[in-house]
């Protein structure tokens, strides 16, 4: 599914409307800045970096309730969703730097409609399966994969038709996700997971098992049988605040620093990694060397996971 | 041995006499504060808070010898005893917040009483496995297990007259018992261990083995042929002082917030526990956000060992 | 290899000629005062400390390109090759405290002397496997098991004949050198690495399998055919900055505390270790705290190496 020469396609997605914080907009500038570009094209890749998204004129619409931004947040992520396709159909590696993690409804139904059988691994400390029923905040970032998985009744949904339709199509399935990283789910996520029986590692998991073995079931329950395309989305939140202390919603108990690299070296190593998304680094909350801190490993986690090795 | 409908009894033990530290007294109201009832109370728990013990009146008498406060920590011990006698055979779940580590002696009393096939695991950096005759401090809450596996003379110390009498009965046997995160045990401790074949996993097994398999072969120790209901006493200074740092005797290369986790979790999951202590958290020593985040830990401790899961 | 009474010789190596930055000639002193004598007097080793080897007189001679110091680095490394030499001979421990880790050609050659059929654990952020055509540095503690693996013509390079002389008997055979804890290697490192199919487990590898398995596995590869003495070459910076700050080239994902020490436990679990570098501690660099407690775990990684248990 990746066309030769090995292309990586770059775009900033600056949107922070899927969520309450100033400050996650400026992700995809803090990231260049930590050096993304120099750190893929080492690893061999053609660069194409189209910049960053621009908001689209939007006429001035009522968000429905309980899905805050949804115009803007929907506009904005049809305009991702067509510039990611482009890339992806043409067989380039389409790498989506946010803003928050809505982005990753404009990112993956992309994917899915360029590679419709993509496997898709969500490191998050959040399973971001709320919907607009369930949500206490309203927040979309908190609904992506609901979104994707055409949950949440879209049809009336203004900012949302273009993906109502591709759905009818391409929606994203149970069965090709995998979580890894979680620890900070609502009781309804945890109902709708079990109901679904979608493939979930906990931190409790990554204890029990050590985050090798935990890989090596992820990637295995996602492309054991058939291989298929992969899409990894990061959220930077799935990193202990200890490492990477400069997003909006930080819970204890998270990834080390190792094991992030780990997940992400562990993907490409399978040969299949094809698209990602690495999200919500806000460099306003934890200015400093917190900021700077958590936008180089943004940074490295790119870099692992398009093939920088140790040895 | 858990009767309906299910109910947690929550005695808070504010002593401190066991050791040289002030403050300690103080861990019930921190835990307290930190949430710890809701926290259980949200797992379905009905709750019983029957508030903090207070000292018994004592007679002027003379400690023995290197057994500091032997009088009052033996008397305190008898009111904690009767009281979690009182919950533990009315088959409520125990729960006894300190306080020193000295307060296991009343509440393991207690429980080996109700439930005389117990068993237990023991968390801490220390073995609390001294005795009078080999303590270089005479702090009672060094020789917990000493005391309940009736390793001291009793019969003439003043304050433990009760625990002579039930230790006739109901000591602790060393198979009842395995310890897990063991990192500063003093010679004769060791020794100790040793001769008398205790299970005992320290930091060390849990870097060759991880803490999965660790409460795996723990578990399988105590359980593994026989059902039996379990207690679970938690030395809050097993945690990494990065984690824990308000507690009295920190020690270096400690469980990480997410294995003292998953240690509550595993114990949690056999579906046996019926009692635990949460001893050693001292709010003075490191005030601020050391201390707030211990209590935090503490309460976070109980609420897995009680039933909060992440999915 | 090891004679009775068992004698541990401790030669301090005050140089940082090998490197850029100044503070490291004081390794030795501060792991001194860290109490690393007594550590070891406790597990029962009777103490030779012939202090700290100074500077032989040395004609003016000019460096050769790309081999910064090596007049000086070579001169240093002949009297540390003979004090070692002797030791090893004796059947007695050798302990060197750098110092930088240029100090481990003096040590390993001596060992290699003395126990032909020696294996080397080398425990480093660093492969330090560069040479004078290769480093960009041109400084030689990167270049240290070039130097022993007569990567390196050494005919002509002043300070180093005894070196040229003794690598056509004794030279490290790749073979018989493990690494651990590697993360941070030049491309040209990787691919002798590669050539010469040297075992080396990186940062990924413990990620993996643990540190338990990785030991195992490091153990198994050198002795597990025949058993064969060992030397253990423990560059402070292969601990993470978090805990070992006071170093020259911290890189961050190194290992905890915990991992460190279980290295030296369980390589002196074998019975077969009979030297060992400790190298890289510069308490100029992070002063203070960070510096002691880098020397503390310096000296605190020797104790385990030599006895030190936690059981
Ligand atoms: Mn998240
Ligand atoms: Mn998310
Ligand atoms: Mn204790
Ligand atoms: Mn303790
Ligand atoms: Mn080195
Ligand atoms: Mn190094």
């Amino acid at each position: 599914f990746l066309a030769g020469p090995k292309t990586c396609s770059i775009i900033g997605a600056p949107i922070g409307l899927g969520q309450p914080l100033i400050g996650v907009e400026r992700g995809p500038s803090v990231i260049r800045k930590a050096g993304v570009v120099s750190r893929i094209a080492k690893e061999g890749w053609r660069i194409e970096d189209t910049g960053d998204l621009k908001f689209p004129h939007v006429s001035a619409v009522v968000d429905p309730p309980n899905l805050k931004h949804a115009v803007h947040v929907g506009s904005f992520n049809e305009v991702l969703h067509n510039q990611a396709y482009d890339h992806a159909k043409n067989g380039k590696f389409t790498l989506v730097m946010g803003g928050d993690h809505s982005i990753a409804i404009g990112s993956i139904s992309a994917i899915l409609r360029a590679r419709p059988d993509v496997g898709v691994i969500w490191v998050d400390a959040h399973a971001d399966l709320n919907t607009n029923l369930t949500s206490h905040s309203g927040n979309i970032h908190g609904m992506a994969v609901s979104f994707l998985m055409n949950h949440i009744e879209l049809s009336n949904v203004p900012g949302f038709g273009w993906l109502a339709e591709l759905n009818k199509q391409h929606r994203l399935l149970p069965e090709r996700i995998v979580y890894v990283g979680l620890r900070d789910v609502d009781a309804p996520e945890k109902i709708r997971l079990r109901e679904l029986g979608i493939k979930a590692f906990s931190m409790q998991h990554i204890d029990k098992y050590g985050i090798g073995k935990v890989m090596e079931m992820s990637l295995d329950y996602l492309c054991g049988k058939q291989s298929r395309p992969l899409h990894l989305s990061v959220d930077i939140d799935s990193v202990d605040p200890i490492f990477a202390p400069s997003t909006g919603t930080v819970v204890r108990g998270g990834l080390t620093d190792r094991e992030a690299h780990y997940i992400c070296e562990a993907t490409c190593e399978t040969g299949l990694l094809g698209s990602m998304d690495i999200v919500e680094v806000n460099p306003i909350l934890a200015p400093g060397d917190g900021a700077h801190s958590t936008a180089d490993m943004a940074a490295r986690l790119v870099g692992a996971a398009l093939g920088d090795t140790i040895l």
